[in-house]
């Protein structure tokens, strides 16, 4: 395996530090597009659009406007796009997972309104914060407005054992976010205590958002089991790539920014890993720029120096490839098929955007 | 009727400002004590605090601490009690009506977490609001816990018209919150818009706890609405009065804050009635204080002078007092006996405070 290099990027002007990660492609052969995913869902994905867009209408402007932004600056909708995915490989060959996906996505654009708050930068992903701009008020009731409209979708749907899904996953995700809260900034956080907040907050959406195919199509437990299992493990496997994307120059030659968990003190994987293998001299340095928040210019190119020499960001997308192959596992039970295909390629393709 | 008074008393060792509205008991005889309805509603009230307690627990100590710290200063919880007290007036005999009255309070206790954030406000009805003492994010997302858990323990009682009713109330509020943020600062707000404001975020939420009690009896629907037009009307006047009582020294007497109001800026509707009815140096007044927020330690006392001259404190009270009636009357279609009683003298409780 390559060595991890430094590297300067131009990002909008300003001049950025990254690592390049190498990644092996560890199952030859295998494609690690999320095009197969975007054409099996792209007409129902269509019809999702419209619901959304016409669920998140009301006569007080504002709602339309802000939530527009935030559903606009969501990209790929992957969660939405994991729902008519869940039902399409459970053969389910009805329209109510169209209104589902939607509360799904309402549910996490909900979720990012009130972790732009509760996150207090005025940046995500280059670009400005909904509350930057709209002010700490308007997000977070805008995104009241989502949820409750997410649960209204629901009731109109009429499925209990969706109800239970959904409302479940959105009390662990609330849950995880203050479990979360109580551990920034501090840099002893165990890996096992991380791995349960982002299974909290990021995966526990993505196996409810999987699992309802199955209770649509209305196929046996370890189906529903199998799904809620490869939602989840995506999930991680997501986040932990996300986490190392951030400090990653293979973002920033996206375009996107790098550095945006550095600069709001987060504790990611990365960082617990480096702190773990450094010297006291680098804890003191995680300590001064992350647990004190005490950064000047130089200190994102320095943490991208200590990350590489600690091996931080490799073995973090290699703690997602663990993730990953659980979550194409637990597919073996369903037929194959274009979905089964679509499904497994979005595996590696969440975890070679690190690539 | 008397004129009001202006006074002066003491509150926590400081001299505050308030007008004292006298007021007439309008129907004679008529008792205005919440005891009835405390009474009516004791044991069921202990078994509601009982599953408010078990269910917000956590693991994560954060959530109970600061949801017990926000049920605690609650106060009244007359929210949960007209849902115990809608069943009973509908000879209801079960005990699903228990679980139901904690997921309004649950609801109530979100929305107060986000208001204080919303707000911005460090003090709240004399107490250090939630958000001053363990942050924003904290109070966003134990709101948004307290939320979910509401919606779970409406998922276990099983009725989707009573998820469909309250999924409902909670986007109105959210809507009318937002609603209520475009046009704060604004002293030209109509009366009915700011109606249409509070019928939203105070009132929608009253309705939907008193509906409940019609929907667990199996009751016909116009038992349903006229629980819902109770408890939509009295939620109007309750509304009405505390902010009529933001300005009253009668509030002060009991030791509780006023002003609180002014200093944020709210443009309640004794400030409406009197920036209406006021002279161009008046109006000029309520910008100044109001609209750009520039206030000094005098100008608490001018607005109630002028409040008192324009007599917008009686009048918001006498506006209360319609919506009163209408509740009343609403409750016509059911039999004399406890329950009755008890929701009868609510209201007038409710209107009464002012004094």
């Amino acid at each position: 395996m390559l060595a991890p290099a430094r590297t300067r990027v131009k990002v909008g002007g300003e001049s950025a530090v990254g690592l390049v990660v190498p990644l092996e492609n560890e199952r030859s052969g295998a494609s690690s597009s999320i095009e197969a995913l975007q054409q099996l869902v792209a007409e129902d994905l269509a019809a999702v659009d419209g619901v959304i867009v016409s669920r998140m209408d009301s006569r007080v402007a504002l709602i339309p406007e802000l939530a527009g932004y935030i559903v606009a600056a969501g990209g790929k909708r992957i969660r939405p796009m994991l729902t008519v995915a869940g039902a399409k490989i459970c053969g389910y060959a009805g329209d109510r997972h169209v209104k589902l996906a939607a509360c799904v996505e309402f549910i996490h654009t909900a979720t990012l309104l009130h972790d732009d708050v509760v996150d207090e930068s005025d940046l995500r992903r280059g670009n400005a914060a909904a509350h930057a701009v709209w002010g700490n008020a308007a997000s977070v009731l805008v995104g009241d407005f989502l949820f409750s409209r997410a649960f209204q979708l629901m009731v109109e749907d009429g499925s209990l054992r969706i109800l239970d899904i959904l409302s479940r996953a959105s009390a662990i995700i609330a849950e995880g976010e203050v479990w979360q809260l109580a551990t920034t900034n501090n840099p002893e956080t165990s890996e096992d205590s991380y791995l349960e907040v982002i299974t909290a907050k990021t995966a526990a959406l993505f196996a409810a958002a999987c699992r309802i195919g199955a209770v649509l199509a209305e196929r046996p437990r370890p189906e529903e089991e199998a799904l809620e299992s490869y939602g989840r493990n995506l999930g991680v496997a997501f986040q932990l790539v996300d986490d190392a994307l951030d400090y990653s120059a293979h973002q920033a030659s996206f375009g996107k920014t790098v550095g945006d968990d550095f600069r709001e003190g987060k504790m990611t994987l990365p960082i617990l890993l480096a702190y773990r293998r450094g010297s006291d001299a680098e804890r003191e340095f995680w300590r001064r720029t992350l647990e004190r928040g005490e950064q000047s210019d130089s200190d994102l190119e320095t943490a991208c120096g200590i990350l590489g020499r600690r091996g931080a960001l490799e073995d973090t997308v290699a703690r997602a490839r663990h993730y990953g192959d659980i979550a194409r596992d637990a597919l073996g039970i369903f037929g194959e098929g274009e979905p089964k295909r679509a499904m497994m390629e979005v595996v590696d393709f969440c975890i070679n955007r690190a690539h």
